[in-house]
């Protein structure tokens, strides 16, 4: 990975790796599952994106087509699975912020979500892409909700530095763009 | 729960248990999850539909209006999440046959999926509703997986006496219409 601290912010924007220039951070996350899943090292899915459903047309047969629809709320994270033996849940976020992660950015049944599955023993956390900075970290759930408590009065984001000290950089790569297991391998039992 | 055999399949259909009359199957599900979620037992939900979003109107500010999607294929399981700190995944499925399952039920790729999340520590199964009868039964993914593998040369669906010989049956209850983790309590460790 490789960070351009001295170039102006356009031109960062998609030059943060070159191994996945123009990739967006969901794409990377999901190529990185499918990897994990076509070398049956863990199996780990995104969800599908919440929606109400309003109205259908059934008039062709062949595929009924929605015709109104929301998008809802997501009532957990994005992404679980298994790795492992493990029970896995986790948010992916992408910033262009330089400096910090604003907490706004995750909902609040989300952070609750992340607190519940760890109190019953899974491995949870956040992934937050600085995409300007071109910097991937990863951050325990335990930390995530001490940061959204202090967000209720006080600053209302995590910055780069608390990234640093108490989250893991991930290192992208190719095959495995965003390969967050390394750092469960590392720091989990 | 209670089982009226005389009565013609037209009246059963709804009849099939006092306590959840009406209410349909995969409600008894999400009634059953919000259950074990609200009392801080396991933490369950059902996964959201997958959609193919073609087109999306974003002429009211306030909310897109999704104005042409499709269904697509779902490429998990329905339900998964944690207990015990075990990774739970499951379908759920419901047939008005009142002799066996018919397998085409269940998509390949979901059989896939159950193989494959028990190959890495998961507790794994499908629960069949058999409305007009009124029972339920909980079957391990090993099952399911030789039943698909039969189903390819011979029988293609799992009878009613497999389900009792190789399954468990889940009584239904009111507050928990379908507690399926009372089955994991006595036969997983």
């Amino acid at each position: 990975m490789i960070n351009y601290p001295n170039k102006k912010k356009s031109d960062n924007i998609k030059l943060s790796s070159s191994a996945n220039r123009g990739m967006n951070f969901e794409a990377m996350i999901n190529q990185t599952n499918d990897f994990y899943l076509d070398n049956d090292i863990a199996v780990i899915h995104k969800k599908p994106i919440p929606i109400q459903i309003v109205s259908v047309d059934y008039k062709m047969r062949s595929a009924a087509k929605i015709v109104e629809a929301y998008y809802k709320l997501p009532s957990t994270t994005d992404y679980n699975g298994i790795y492992k033996g493990r029970y896995i849940d986790f948010e992916a976020k992408e910033t262009k912020t330089k400096t910090s992660f604003p907490m706004k950015n995750i909902h609040e049944h989300q952070i609750k979500h992340l607190a519940q599955v760890r109190k019953h023993g899974a491995i949870s956390f956040i992934i937050v892409y600085f995409s300007v900075l071109g910097r991937i970290f990863f951050l325990d759930s335990d930390y995530v909700v001490s940061f959204y408590e202090r967000s209720q009065n006080n600053r209302k984001s995590i910055t780069i530095e608390e990234f640093e000290k108490y989250g893991h950089e991930i290192k992208e790569g190719y095959r495995k763009p965003v390969d967050y297991l390394s750092i469960i391998d590392k720091f989990y039992k």
